[in-house]
């Protein structure tokens, strides 16, 4: 997979998301990150790529013009035109859904924008996908981006050590994770549970089930909708339920 | 505001904080950043800080010891005990309203973790606040720790140049952003909306509430329950939300 990242930024961008597991996919060809800095698309001795807002405001805002041209910039070198993905608290919320989507894709290419935002007319030229990572704002789309391109590259083949591990976790049906123990055996007089020890695995998968249901009965019941539980489970959910909503004297 | 992150990768994590906006408040005095490399708390001789996790299964688990240590290597230094934030899918979605809050915090305690998570015991010996960015699953806790402290950090006083930004924008009134526009005033065909040319700031004022008022509705109606609109608002709303079901043939 290879992702563009249009950016004023593109140190930040490369350096963080080449620390740890994606910079070893890219030594292993299985990722190719390739930064665009918008700032060398400028259109005036200063360098300058933003302007005041037209009809008045606080900020500044990028011009169509420098995001227009590092965009080409890469269109022009790929077959088939790829996604644009532009971050920005207007867009879809990206959730793991969207990830394992993203995931299907060879090339694509994301663009982020600071200050109070990019002109709107150059986002109606180019951009196809607007995703949020979340409601709250960031100083920049550069963070969000990341968030995303580490979300998707760990879900290309061959980029996680173990396939498995991406398909056991956190999402992948539904549920939270259950709670995880190594060694030392015992830790400031607390101990591994019991079943742990067993050497049972049916014991031991039947354990972490339950941890699972009912950590998200607990912390985000409304993940439980989704969810694919045995009638059993759905029992346990819902004893958990009301427990937690007689804590907080909602019943 | 003083942050400590303890993490496998401080330089990720500083240097990705330090671009742009957040690196000036730091050297205006306004923020302070302080990475802990839980590596350097390995209690043996190849620095290892992860281990198997019992009861079997994919990858690796960090040791609650290295990371008990590192945070009790800045919880020594602390009068008061500052908040600390686990960064995990199980945690509470973040929002802007947890942002707020945590901006009124004089220290915080971020604490990543990679692999398949960090020893359940020492969590519950440390944590004070779980806390999710969103539903997606990340190679490490360390991107989310940047968002949290870069839209926490960037609430602080002072730390935007202009604290009116902060306030007019996305989230702050339960509402979306409204499209900007700079220089130049015609690109690529596409001018600059009349209004915004006009000199009339109630005019401006008025039209940039409406579009505000439709993309949410467009984009994320979901939002419009918190917003305290106008009756003349509501069913503008109301209108574009009947508009975009039309669309998808929902009605």
């Amino acid at each position: 997979m290879k992702c563009h990242i249009l950016t004023l930024f593109p140190d930040m961008v490369l350096e963080g998301l080449r620390t740890s597991i994606l910079g070893r996919a890219e030594e292993k060809g299985l990722l190719s990150l390739h930064g665009v800095n918008i700032r060398d698309f400028a259109e005036n001795k200063h360098n300058r790529v933003d302007d005041a807002p037209y009809g008045g405001g606080a900020g500044l805002v990028m011009q169509p013009g420098p995001v227009y041209s590092a965009w080409r910039s890469v269109a022009e070198t790929c077959e088939r035109q790829p996604r644009v993905i532009y971050l920005t608290p207007q867009g879809r919320v990206f959730n793991q859904e969207i990830a394992g989507e993203l995931a299907e894709e060879e090339e694509l290419i994301f663009l982020c924008g600071h200050y109070e935002g990019i002109d709107e007319r150059v986002l109606e030229l180019i951009v196809t996908d607007y995703l949020s990572i979340g409601d709250y704002v960031l100083t920049g789309g550069e963070l969000a981006a990341m968030v995303v391109i580490d979300s998707v590259a760990r879900l290309v083949p061959g980029v996680l050590h173990n396939d498995a591990s991406a398909e056991i976790e956190t999402f992948s049906d539904s549920l939270l994770e259950y709670p995880q123990y190594t060694r030392p055996e015992e830790f400031m007089g607390k101990k591994v549970p019991e079943v742990l020890l067993s050497g049972h695995h049916g014991n031991v998968d039947k354990w972490r089930r339950e941890q699972s249901v009912l950590r998200t009965a607990r912390s985000r019941p409304d993940l439980l909708k989704k969810a694919a539980l045995t009638e059993a489970e759905q029992e346990l959910a819902e004893k958990e339920l009301r427990k937690t909503l007689d804590f907080h004297g909602e019943m």
